[in-house]
């Protein structure tokens, strides 16, 4: 049995189809998980649908939408109407949120300023759907190293302003410990998210260095690298969020191991470096 | 002939002794130099500041001090003499500011909250011998993803934040692009430091994507990677800096060529990149 707020991010087990990355977390007693597009689509909506609900797992959010930066044209509108389809597929899903990647730099500009307005822009016009689906669109601020070619999204304080324009419930934020644990104002931008009703999803993973020749992949278990989880945890608890935790690591060694001793591993972790930090499940009642 | 403004930070010429540090950046048509602390001291500091003066280089910064992130003890004591060591040679070569990298988590420890505060304990155990050899004492922000094992403060509010208790002419700060350029905050932060008289270095160098498998090394000529380099240039002119600007790369490309072919390079890039939004150099007069 894990803590029930924990949640396993299907990226964490990135080369199990939908059945198994539903049923590795239900074995190793989870009760949520992170689901990402590409596995529901390989089977289909509607049947994922229907796996998720007889999985008994509640969908913590759905991975991803986003890639916002590219200027006005066929492929900027084909983005914004495939995360129009995100948020139907989120919502149908049962995923309170859609976790949003901006995008990096377009292909051969410098204008860091002109993408992320165009990331707002988006956000402009996703978010009435956001609202009739019920779906929050979730903002990541990625690491700055990703800023040139991923995200260009790179603080919370950064996300948080460009959510401002939007009732809480249609645009938030992702915390993400692997990206803001080293914000020197992390401890402000976490009050205000909270302050502000903002924060859609916390995820933690850790810090490794050496960093790999992908940096993409420097993710690891809780424990593994330079992050403490205590201080990050204790502030999101405080400042009001409620939802569930989950643990998504880019890794070539975790994705080359068995996905029951990933998820064993995550709970294990998990339950050592963050739950402590949890307030306390209520008794049930007798 | 370059622009008079322009500095060659020596590491950019990792394999050149002092000799040839000296004579390539004259030879290209170069006024200053950001000079290291480790081929000053192969020759001696008198013998140094001799050469020093005989290239008739100005010298724009000395690199490097720092590392005052480790907990009291000898380790800490013998690294806070180095660095008065440092500001004394900074004076002796004609340095107006000493470069400073924080340092990184120490060993083993996930403290980021006590390593940048003694951080802020070394600056003022060193501020006043630096207002005594005339030397700013110049924090350089290094980006985050060098906060675990390089420098534990990360963005320019930071720095100018760990600066804020002294002096202006004590403490400073260095404006890197490769280190700042992605920072939401930039902008405010420049103008703040302009206005605190703060801006003790300007550096300048590119952000070139992929990262190499070190990330020490990403570094890049002007014009070889996403950074724009006018609306940083312009803004750090228009709050006031009126100093050298440096160019310090690291990359193991640009030190396996030739020593003169990389000073003509960067001369030629920064010329392209960097001068046109500077102010006009005064006519001489008639």
């Amino acid at each position: 049995m894990t803590h029930p707020r924990l949640s396993l991010n299907q990226a964490t087990i990135k080369y199990a189809d939908l059945d198994e990355a539903l049923a590795v977390p239900v074995a190793a007693g989870y009760e949520s998980i992170g689901l990402w597009r590409e596995p529901v689509q390989a089977v289909g909506v509607p049947d994922a649908v229907r796996r998720v609900a007889d999985s008994g797992l509640r969908v913590s959010s759905l991975c991803r939408g986003g890639f916002f930066t590219i200027e006005e044209g066929p492929t900027r509108r084909a983005a914004i109407d495939d995360n129009r389809r995100a948020l139907d597929e989120a919502a149908a899903l049962g995923a309170p949120a859609l976790v949003l990647v901006a995008g990096g730099l377009p292909e051969g500009s410098r204008d860091l300023i002109g993408a992320r307005s165009r990331v707002r822009d988006a956000l402009g016009e996703l978010a009435d759907h956001a609202r009739d689906t019920g779906v929050t669109l979730a903002i990541e601020p990625l690491h700055p190293m990703y800023a040139a070619d991923r995200a260009v999204v790179s603080t919370l304080a950064q996300a948080l302003d460009l959510a401002a324009d939007f009732a809480p419930e249609q645009v938030g934020v992702v915390v993400d410990t692997f990206h803001v644990w080293w914000d020197p104002a992390l401890e402000a931008s976490v009050r205000r998210a909270g302050a502000e009703g903002r924060i859609a999803s916390y995820q933690v993973c850790d810090w490794v260095t050496p960093l790999p020749a992908d940096v993409l992949l420097a993710r690891g278990y809780p424990g593994d690298g330079h992050i403490d989880f205590a201080p990050i945890t204790a502030l999101v608890e405080e400042v009001g969020y409620t939802g569930d935790i989950e643990v998504e690591i880019f890794n070539q060694y975790v994705w080359d191991a068995p996905f029951a001793d990933v998820a064993r591993i995550t709970a294990e972790r998990f339950d050592a470096l963050v739950a402590p930090h949890l307030r306390p499940i209520p008794a049930p009642v007798a």
